[in-house]
């Protein structure tokens, strides 16, 4: 659930901009025919089998536009559901609730895929200390959405954007002129609550990296045995990160390895929706 | 490519959104490293096969940031690429490359993500009538970059949002008290411009619809028999929809059928994205 | 009445745009006189006999500086009123009232005028199957107070804004290369939800939109004898509208002929304003 | 003209709102048929007899769009034009052209048609020390245009908001427990800079507000007789304003009077527009 | 305390501008350890003998961010407050309070260390009839809360802005082509609400002023002879201001020539904080 | 300087904000006088000696004013500048000039305060490994100029903002049930490329913070002796950093007991400007 502060900060500015982008002068089709303010309520209905991700989100669409709208929520962010199970009800006036489905169904079915396949992936590495990370590759101003997500399905968050980590690849190790210069210029000119990360590709920059003290060493596209020499070599002197095309059968054994932390893009750039559906309006009394 | 206005107007305000989501005091790992304006160039890489798009929103991430900045297209939208070929160049100060990366790749891998989606759905239907539509299924705050996607792969577009096309579902009908009144308030109080669709279930609606003038039909739920007596019943007096659960299997039969139009929301709501790369920065002389 | 998703996603930002515009420090008067919260009741009384229009816009832009802002409305949006009949009351702090209260007439005054205009012009159709429409001609940032309006006063809205409805006037067509061309690249390229207006100055045009499957054919410019000819050619297979230099006094030859819709920019760009004051402002216990 | 400090504060931003007010996907009739940029040049020609005003905002629009926009300007704000006049020539982008036509010319139409009805009032005016005052009732978001407007067609401007002119009224008075005491709390809690106008009704309320040191005189709906007394009690110790229900016919006595200013909220909130048209565009080599 | 009016419109959006700021994406360490709602209470503490300023916009800081907050004031801004003074409480969500409270504290103590700064400042004026004034030098984004703070202190405002007052200096003199040029030029021009200031060197200068009609003339630069001279000549016949370099020391001999008006800019530019700190924070039943 | 995604996303829309602050309208005194674009250049002079600071954003104000302006820079930031020192020329359109030289002016001074009270403070540490760090106490609003000022005066930075550090304060640590437990929550919630620093008080709380792993300590408030234990204790295994109520007379002490970090709020919420002023504008051919 979304504090109060980040709400107003990041939430409800992207929430409103997205009902802008969904209601240009109005909604025709319902002010066609619901002429004023009719109470009613509906059913938030499961369609498929998931992790449930955004209620509140779904809840604060409606909120927005009317803060009369109650949302009763039977289910949390995390929760296991079934199709057929009821999650939640909207009651309020019919044109906030017809007017809104759309854009708070949106939101809710990408949150739940996200979290859905990345409990998936997460499973995979349950008993063992390695932890799974997602990326930057989120969808344009969805990111605090697509990165609570990643939390809820039992992933964790890797920095949240430029500002506030220092992740060097081999673009910035070029620039800098090498590893070691790389890391101390970081040092240097970053805000010392940042730790630094770092790309390497091969055991010569494993060794750069450690002699300069980077916190966080990335093993970018080694073959097994370079990664053990790899990792042999760091020996709990930096977190190990492993990045980029981690599939199920590989995953095994990265993790046999002792890697902490392994990264995919594709919790949140390609993870498909989980069905979810508004149904049953009826006006009430 | 979008026009001129369209970038104005929808396209800049949310690449720069999008950039201060990634950017929210300075892009500290390149800080560090580049000191100054230094001139470089790197290439866009595709690495996997698809239809690409997106490829001026790509550039114009770069663009907004620093109009001094040179992005050489080698392809345009709807181009089929493959794994290896060089997209584009983008030329310029480093800084301006490293910290626009992320946020352009994004955009690029999305979009052409949906197209490629699109054209492996639409080619399904070629050298029939029946058209391949999307839907307002689409992620939150992406919808004008989403819409494209799909035209560019070959579908075509259904209403922008709620303001711009009259769609009367099960909810709009029953708030009406029936079809024909739900038509009849439509075409009563939306702007005379827009098409009248409704969404009907059984015969007993289609004949509602039909003599209530509806524009656009769209067949929900209906069995093979319960369709075939609906289109023949309909007979060109208004154009056919068949929307939700389609699948590669029973997609034929609706063809045959001689359906109107085909909608699918998974285009935009499920498609995984398609992968590409910015590689080999180097400083230029 | 404006819903709630109109009201947040539309009315809203332009309001307290417009307060910004008159309150850019403080209001210093005011302040000058009344040092903290005064609860006070004011009167808004009619000046001119007319149709009444925006009472909840007038209500919204006292709601929206201070919630706790009441305002009772004694009318409703449509009504006909009469010199010194009173319309609303508000109740509130005395500082809200007297600092919203230029902003709040400033908008009851434009749209009463343009319901009352309309209403005027909508009546010589009265008894008809002619429909009066607006235009795009609204002043900038006022098209959502002003299209709702012309409803108001009895008017119909043509196409909201250049994204909802397709119009192919002249230099389009002589981009497209012809009547049929240009028809067939907007079937071809429009959200096929849209209908297809083609705006033409001869027979020739008009036989060419028909066989295009033109859904609106506008006439503009035609004598009489063309006029006659036109509509017996279009003979219902197309909506018919007439746009420009209508007059009272032409007004009921087109009706005579029978065309479907005549437009005028007049209604939202030279309609005068209807005088409402507010009034007899005083505390209360 | 405005300058650029103005352009970019205030006059830029609303621009911008009212383009994407009428584009808020894309304009779908020009993208259409226009597919790709294409060199075109159309011109701006009166229709109506009038003063010219907002030439440069016309301009602007097109420039914001598409800053390789060429607009010729051949007339200045002020001018006199009359039917048939070329005033300008917009040569760029033909979806530049198309889809800023509107906004364009609805600025152009509105700010000519209030410069043509001020400047018609003001010649009543001319030859005499009495000068012709706008007031408060502008049409929302755009008050810029319009306070321009009116001095580009020889009146001049009263205070601009709320918030840097002090206009004590009857509310004020009575909250302040009279004008003596209304005036020595303005004189207090007003930035010093401020002049302080007072509106009286009766002549006691004349001597107070001289006594309290007003700096300028509101003379309301007071008898011939009582304004008479009025200003020859206020004998230049303080500026005099004449404001509402002013006409043609008793704005000769107010001037013979000597009043200082008259105010008029007609000019901004019910002058019709001046017609202007962008004619002839076409494709240039 | 700010009217509704002027908090719509210029201090919200300023502080919700603040709050994103310093919270871009969340509260990570409150959210670490808070994991939901747990009402909590604070104790807003005077750290430093002062003058308190900017309470209002304390408590607004957490309203904004949650209206169930609930800050209970125990002074009020203007009072003279000591070390260990209980300044206020603050209820309600302790997330809110924990995330909100350096935003909080960052307005508090800065408008209460102007405050502070000009009340020592204006107590050297005190029994006089010279009044302090503020300048434009405010902080960037602050002016709304240093301006207030200023009056809090026991200051005058000057000018708010370009916008809302006229001071010609030297080099609106230099294009004007002199000082009774420039001074037509502004009454010419500026609306008539408006004085007219202007800054002056010499003698013949003051002399050009007063016969050109200014209101309030600035002596700048001037020595003690000088100044009396010019004071002379005034007479009464304009407000006088002195800018610049004023100190202590030289104050005294201003108020005895009988300036009516000394201006600092080091009231809002140089004043230190006053220290103020929440402590305390617990949650409650 | 400024790299160009801090300008577009950090820098620029303040800027802006701030320019709007100052022009409401328009700048009444300069368009009195200057009636369109005329050519000048202007002077920008030091007036006190320091650590100049902000020159790239004194040439922004002018630049978004109008991209036509040209100041040429004759320091850098970070330069040590004296009285009657030419710093850079401003030549462009007169208006903007004069427009702009305020806003341009707070920026540019306050900055340079800043940067030159930090250089002082900074230079009392110079020979030793101790850093001096800056806190979030920065004037709302202005945290990308503050920071930046204080990193070009010799000084490091701290965290940005709520969202990129973790600081865990006595309110966390009550709220997580004490030392051991707030770190391991920040441990298990925030992304894992943030450091975790904890507030001790004591020296019970020192060994839990070790014990649990914190990246950074922050001794709060102890007296020289339980400082002297608690840098033994902590013994390199952990970042220290003094916070609070540092002077010139006990800072030597820190230094000498090797703590890593003294950060002091004063840098950003209590030094007072440097004086730079802009002259001789004059016009050129």
């Amino acid at each position: 659930m979304f504090d109060k502060a980040t709400l107003l900060c990041n939430v409800d500015p992207l929430i409103l901009s997205a009902l802008k982008e969904d209601i240009t002068s109005e909604d025709v089709s319902t002010n066609s025919v619901v002429k004023g303010p009719v109470q009613g309520t509906a059913d938030l209905i499961c369609k498929e089998e998931g992790i449930i991700c955004g209620l509140d989100v779904f809840a604060r669409v409606f909120e927005l536009m009317d803060p009369a709208t109650k949302v009763e929520l039977l289910k949390k962010d995390g929760d296991k559901v079934v199709p057929g199970e009821l999650l939640a009800t909207v009651t309020g006036d019919m044109r906030v609730i017809l007017s809104g489905e759309r854009t708070a169904l949106n939101y809710l079915q990408r949150m739940s895929g996200i979290a859905t396949y990345t409990n998936k992936t997460a499973s995979l590495l349950e008993g063992t200390k390695t932890k799974l990370l997602d990326t930057r590759k989120t969808t344009p101003n969805n990111r605090v959405f697509e990165k609570y997500s990643v939390k809820v399905g039992g992933g964790n968050n890797h920095r949240y954007n430029l500002s506030d980590g220092v992740l060097l690849k081999d673009n910035h190790i070029g620039a800098a002129g090498g590893v070691k210069e790389a890391i101390a210029m970081a040092k240097e000119y970053a805000p010392f609550v940042r730790k630094i990360e770092v790309e390497v590709e091969n055991i010569e920059m494993v060794k750069e990296a450690l002699e300069a003290g980077a916190d966080i060493i990335m093993l970018d596209n080694m073959t097994p045995e370079m990664l053990k020499e790899a990792i042999a070599l760091i020996d709990h002197k930096a977190e190990i990160e492993i990045s980029g095309n981690v599939t199920k059968e590989n995953l095994a054994k990265y993790v046999e390895m002792g890697v902490d932390y392994i990264s995919s893009g594709a919790l949140t750039h390609s993870s498909p929706i989980l069905d979810v559906s508004l149904k049953n309006l009826h006006p009430i009394a």
